[in-house]
């Protein structure tokens, strides 16, 4: 055993959760080691089901058919959702796949009155400074049509609150740093999956990234200093009189180059 | 009418598929005008179906179990896949939001077989740079565990390469830039959403992004120079004897917090 990849300080030990990673020791990024188990981790079959042809294009049809009705919705219901319903989609959304199978993501649901409404009046201050000043006059305007602005009524209203952190960086047992590579892309990624949920069971959402608004949330959710507010989806039914900009997509062959 | 915010020199004309925004002029990035539609962009009534209670949570299972067995599959089958089930798997990941509904992507479908093995003689002369010295002791024992290395067989073998370019900034139809906001994200986003309706029809893949690669290939696949490669997915049926590591996902209660 070439024991110079090893880090000889402390005893090995396994956690219960995540496996953990050989690695030699450079400057502080040190991971405990799993002395038996972690290379020799086994590789299983894969054989997941398979359709007929047509039974592929069907799907393929359909899910295309469900996901192309899905709209970015900003006038959400207050009618409770289900609390199972909720936690099937985040976790779907954490079977997502990311970079050396790190899971970098923490979705906080907030469905608590005064949570959200602090939440509200953190994200609409942030935000009337945005499109006040921050954000010029191009991407205000680039806006204009979509007729957003700084009053975010549904975060107040909507049932659920979606909070999405990405983990920079893990923590370990040992309380030393794991790197997540590439955790923004995953966890983006991981929304993606979480949108489909949505989309699935018939609840709304808008995809929102509110401008420097991360650190204060993240203090109010009580989250660590290793995770970063990404994205903050309003979960619910659409509003009875809900609407959405009369806008279109662009064609498969705008998108798709086949070589 | 505020004449300040348009530009006055073109004349107004409209795109007949992307609607365009008024802005003002502001140094070099300029957009075309469309006098009278823009801001008065219709708002119509969205109501998409609604589930009884019962079928929400039934389809929120269903949808999991569904997600929960995607797994990363690094062997893929040369099988043939019939063509129209990737254009519809590429036109569902188009139905993704995006930052202003720019929708910065482009997806570039490789079948030939030629043009997939000069990818991968691109992208084995890289990764095998990456592996020895780029990456770093830490990363590839990180990865270890995947059994991963830099020959990257399914480049060959599968039947389609889907090369997935975010376009940092659009080209308009008078040559002047559009802003892309987000466009990384609303890209990874739209990742997210193909990997669901591939796992929808029974196909795999491998959700890679090879470091260095990315400007030989957008010029190897005369992608213009506002793209930038994001991610390259092998897609088509699982080998009949592929494996996967044998990992575990994270427990709901470890990536959920409720508030």
């Amino acid at each position: 055993m070439d024991t110079s990849l090893y880090n000889s300080t402390p005893p090995p030990y396994k956690c219960s959760r995540t496996p953990l990673v050989n690695v030699k020791v450079q400057n502080n990024w040190v991971v405990n080691i799993v002395w038996t188990v972690e290379k020799d981790l086994a590789h299983v079959p894969y054989s997941p089901p398979r359709y007929p042809v047509e039974a592929m294009v069907k799907r393929s049809q359909d899910f295309y058919s469900l996901m192309n009705q899905r709209r970015t919705v900003r006038f959400i219901s207050p009618e409770p959702v289900p609390r199972e319903v909720i936690d099937n989609v985040i976790h779907t959304a954490g079977t997502a796949p990311s970079g050396a199978h790190t899971e970098p993501w923490t979705f906080v649901v907030v469905s608590d009155p005064e949570t959200k409404h602090q939440i509200r009046l953190i994200v609409e201050e942030e935000e009337e400074v945005n499109y006040r000043q921050r954000m010029g006059d191009k991407w205000v305007n680039d806006l204009a049509r979509l007729k957003t602005n700084w009053i975010k009524e549904y975060l107040d209203v909507a049932p659920y609150l979606v909070l999405i952190f990405k983990q920079t960086y893990g923590i370990l047992p040992n309380e030393k740093k794991k790197t997540h590579y590439y955790n923004e892309i995953s966890v983006c990624i991981s929304c993606g999956i979480l949108l489909a949920a949505l989309q699935n069971v018939g609840l709304v959402t808008v995809t929102s990234t509110p401008l420097n608004c991360g650190p204060q949330l993240r203090l109010l959710l009580k989250r660590p200093a290793n995770e970063k507010l990404l994205m903050l989806l309003p979960v619910g039914y659409p509003a009875s009189d809900a609407t959405v900009p009369d806008l279109k997509r662009k064609h498969l062959d705008d998108i798709r180059v086949h070589i």
